[in-house]
């Protein structure tokens, strides 16, 4: 994958920090599954199943602790 | 996702940090699925199902791991 | 939930903070599913299945990590 | 639960945190499952599954961080 | 496994640092399918189920913290 | 359990403490089902389920980060 997309673990705010999490958490996923479209078909399915919400929250937890952590926890 | 919603994550007591915690579970939820009509659906089955609640509870659990240590454990 | 039950995270034993641990485990369930009577109607189910108690026990293990290090692990 | 089980987590060897770690994985279970007779008749089911076993292992990772965190690595 | 294969946890960028975390993923996974023939046959079905796309993201962001650590969240 | 198996979580390299980190997995496993037979058995089914062999390489990164740590990351 040679595009460039995580250059630094920085944000201006916690929120941004937050939606850092997100990205790293979906990137996580499209380094498994690199097509576009496959990955669309199955958001359909697990954007309406409960557990599966859960799931992708617990990843973006996982990922946010480490963004705070760089951050300092924006202190 | 326009909405300000997490300008801090410093709080003044550890319960509120816990209802911290649960908000960033819930929005970590949101930001993959924005359909609110579609969350109040799902959420009704996950609510009942005893698994699905230990996962919820788990994702807060790591949340307020973030939330604590930004906090300095309220110490 | 206007109720205070976490105003603190520390506690006189490991022990103690162990059960803390449960207490946040339970409180995570509470807030997503308020109803005590679904609550006790679903413990039926997941007491009795290993699965569940096994899950139910990581996020006490993720909330003791919480407790320990704002005790200082008792030291 | 009037036992006193817990009153350290200080360890003289790393095995000895691992087992203490083992102890309170099973802990965790044993709060939300008092009935031996009850953990007895799953165990059977569990230890024969290798996910369950798997699981069980994650929860035993999961607090040896403690304890390893608690005794300073045993350095 | 005679491979040498994890000689440094520090990388240059964060975005190196997040492959190393993949990398590290998939090697749990190796030494215990060692055979690359069956990992292949397996990879099929697990990169076209969202659920184990999500877990897979997981173990990623359980890895980076490790590598993020080590690297001082290249600050 | 007799047998010493653990006596420090110090490595010589970062390699060295990812199989450390696999041996505890799998240690984690052993004490909750101690018959071999069975465990061979269990092996099996799992080494050919991708979902299994994500959850192991999961627990393998739990304990990598407490031995990584111990190790104060081979820096």
């Amino acid at each position: 994958m040679a595009d460039i997309w995580l250059t630094s673990l920085i944000t201006k705010t916690p929120q941004e920090g937050f939606e850092l999490a997100i990205k790293m958490a979906r990137m996580g996923v499209k380094y498994t599954q690199p097509s576009a479209e496959v990955r669309d078909r199955l958001r359909d399915a697990y954007a309406n199943n409960a557990d599966s919400l859960t799931a992708a929250s617990q990843v973006i937890a996982v990922n946010f602790q480490t963004v705070a952590a760089a951050n300092n926890y924006w202190k």
